[in-house]
């Protein structure tokens, strides 16, 4: 067993490194890259490995990692200032995905009168497409230089915001598994988790903060993170029936902010990048399969991917226009939110543990993230150069 | 499983971590502490953690890191400047350890004329004395100004040497398990392994080279170094029947003496305490058994202590005393290399594993190390008392 998975690992980083590097030549993130080499390296091609047990808790030690980091990066403050914009942008991004989310999915599975399994089934499609992933816009428009601008600043909280609301949507859903349970019950056990949270959290803060004060830099201070990030995951899950994710992500906000934060982040990173994630990424990959493929099948994907460049360019857009931004600026807003990656990726994940969502879907929703992570530094790099073009014709005019 | 696992981590990170500070108070090794945390929440007294196959490959992972870290500490240059003393320091400070080990255990299982199954046991407890961990010395020399003296360096380099030989003792060991295996076979493999891992280790020595002068600090390089202890250690057990760690040891010593190395073995250093070796500490401590004892066990363990601490002082002082050293010198290097920590638990548990040694006896392991850590610096700062009380003697004379 053991000499297996050292196997494994040695198959598993080699190739998630390689095709991430790969992909990010081409422009493409890496976690792409990570999929496909799971894709190749899996029973769907080559073969070499196959998911087991200590590969799972791999795998799932590395999305609570990625969500407590997620958690620390999350900085309520900036949200505050940034204020109205980006809660509208942010709401209107996430109902309008939604929305055509489950009424694509329910032309394609059995109409909108469903029982109540398929119509949670279609709605966990609108959930899924309510993620979004920034990293490539940030880096587009920071290349453009184009960052401090007030479209930069609402993508980014409303970014944020998306991730927040995002985790308590996802959140009800894997509540809704049971069948006997009511939505009130879910929202109940939510807020409960949200308030213990709150409290429990602000205490490891107060704690973090002392253990950084009195010995700076210290393993005891990572560790005790850490273990807060554990004890919340394993709380939210086996006390509130919520998903693990979420314990991660609240635990993450509870050391978010604070002047240690990127010390802290830096350090479960790299436990996070040289084993956890990659294996997580492509066990994604590993486990999508290539069969089962019929037109339906095909003709419902595309149009899944169609609706969620549609629906989060539209509704984002639609938000900037309706807060007093510009046409080109609510078009920017607009593509800039439309990227997906990471939390697409762990939603979708969820779903089929969960059978909302069939195995034989995920290819597309890699799709989307291939899609959306090509076309939008391209497209946002466009407007820009449509307005340097105007400015220059304005300025040979003159 | 998941939130078993969980579970069982919280539990083990926050024990070891909290007895590994409580150790440092009393300036024992944190290590102690890890494994007092293993026997209490482990099945012997609070049961709420018991061994599976998830943390047993934890457990692995963190050996190999911590394998992997010490090879990469391995300074050869400086080994060959220090010359002489400590090749002669060392030789005679794992020849007598070796000795005394197997006659004190030949003495207590049945003589010295036994089958080769019970020889090959009886001298693995000389096996396990051979090893030193000198962390604990050269952070007491360090606090008395101490290191930089002829006694420190060779203390240093003989412990680099002593690991070296004592992995080289352990691997030909672990050869010896399949019971049609002659000795020269297992020489032979050990050698063929060291010159590929030489070629190799050069070749991948030059590439992580070129990564870092490229990409400076990026994750791709430590990755490289981390599938590269990953594929010596594979390759050292699949095939050529060595033991995984001495693949790791290997794997480090290529990437040592780099002016990257500190880098390097900081970041793999985050993942193996951050998880994997608490893990491994705490799963010896889970699976020492305090039952079984008897009066014959008592006495052999208590002897097999005695054995440890006085073959290892007489060697290695002995050692000194023919290298021209006075006698103060070279009490001070015999009690430095006295100390015993990681490395004779690692041997320790391969033993265990590889049925040479009874899990009843891992407790007189585990009190070696404690003794041997609590009575040296005791010790050492002793040495350097009575000389001061002399000097102030003689000046206070003239």
């Amino acid at each position: 067993m053991k000499l297996q998975i050292f196997y494994e690992l040695i198959i598993i980083l080699m190739s998630t490194k390689l095709l991430g590097l790969l992909m990010r030549k081409i422009k493409i993130p890496e976690v792409v890259g990570m999929l496909l080499a799971g894709v190749i390296i899996g029973p769907s091609v080559l073969g070499l490995v196959e998911t087991n047990e200590v590969l799972d808790i791999f795998a799932e030690l590395g999305v609570i990692m990625i969500m407590f980091a997620a958690g620390t990066e999350t900085d309520i403050k900036h949200i505050k200032s940034s204020g109205k914009a980006s809660a509208v942008i942010t709401a209107l991004g996430v109902i309008v995905p939604f929305g055509l989310g489950y009424v694509v999915a329910s032309l394609f599975n059995g109409g909108f009168s469903v029982g109540r399994e398929q119509m949670i089934s279609n709605m966990f499609y609108g959930v899924m497409l309510t993620a979004t992933s920034v990293t490539i816009t940030v880096a587009t428009l920071k290349e453009l230089g184009q960052l401090q601008t007030r479209v930069g600043t609402s993508i980014l909280s409303a970014a944020v915001l998306d991730d927040i609301i995002g985790i308590v949507v996802l959140t009800v859903f894997i509540g809704l598994k049971s069948p006997n349970v009511s939505v009130i019950r879910i929202i109940i056990r939510i807020v409960l988790f949200f308030i213990i949270s709150y409290v429990v959290g602000s205490l490891s803060r107060k704690a973090y903060h002392v253990l950084e004060d009195r010995n700076p830099g210290t393993r005891r201070n990572i560790i005790f993170a850490f273990v807060n990030c554990l004890v919340f995951s394993y709380a939210a899950e086996k006390f509130f029936g919520l998903a693990d994710i979420t314990g991660a992500f609240f635990a993450g906000i509870a050391f978010a902010d604070l002047k240690e934060s990127k010390h802290l982040e830096h350090r479960v990173d790299i436990a996070s990048y040289l084993l956890f994630s990659p294996v997580f990424f492509a066990s994604i990959g590993i486990g999508t399969v290539l069969t089962g493929f019929n037109m339906n099948l095909l003709w419902f994907g595309l149009a899944f991917v169609a609706a969620g460049l549609i629906s989060k360019f539209g509704g984002a857009a639609f938000g900037a226009k309706i807060c007093g931004f510009g046409n080109d600026e609510s078009v920017r807003v607009g593509l800039g939110m439309m990227c997906r990656a990471e939390v697409i990726l762990i939603t979708a994940q969820r779903g089929v543990n969960m059978g909302f969502i069939k195995k034989s879907f995920m290819p597309f929703v890699i799709l989307l993230v291939i899609v959306s992570s090509f076309i939008t530094p391209i497209l946002l790099k466009l407007t820009y150069r449509n307005r340097n073009n105007k400015l220059t014709q304005k300025s040979s005019e003159v």
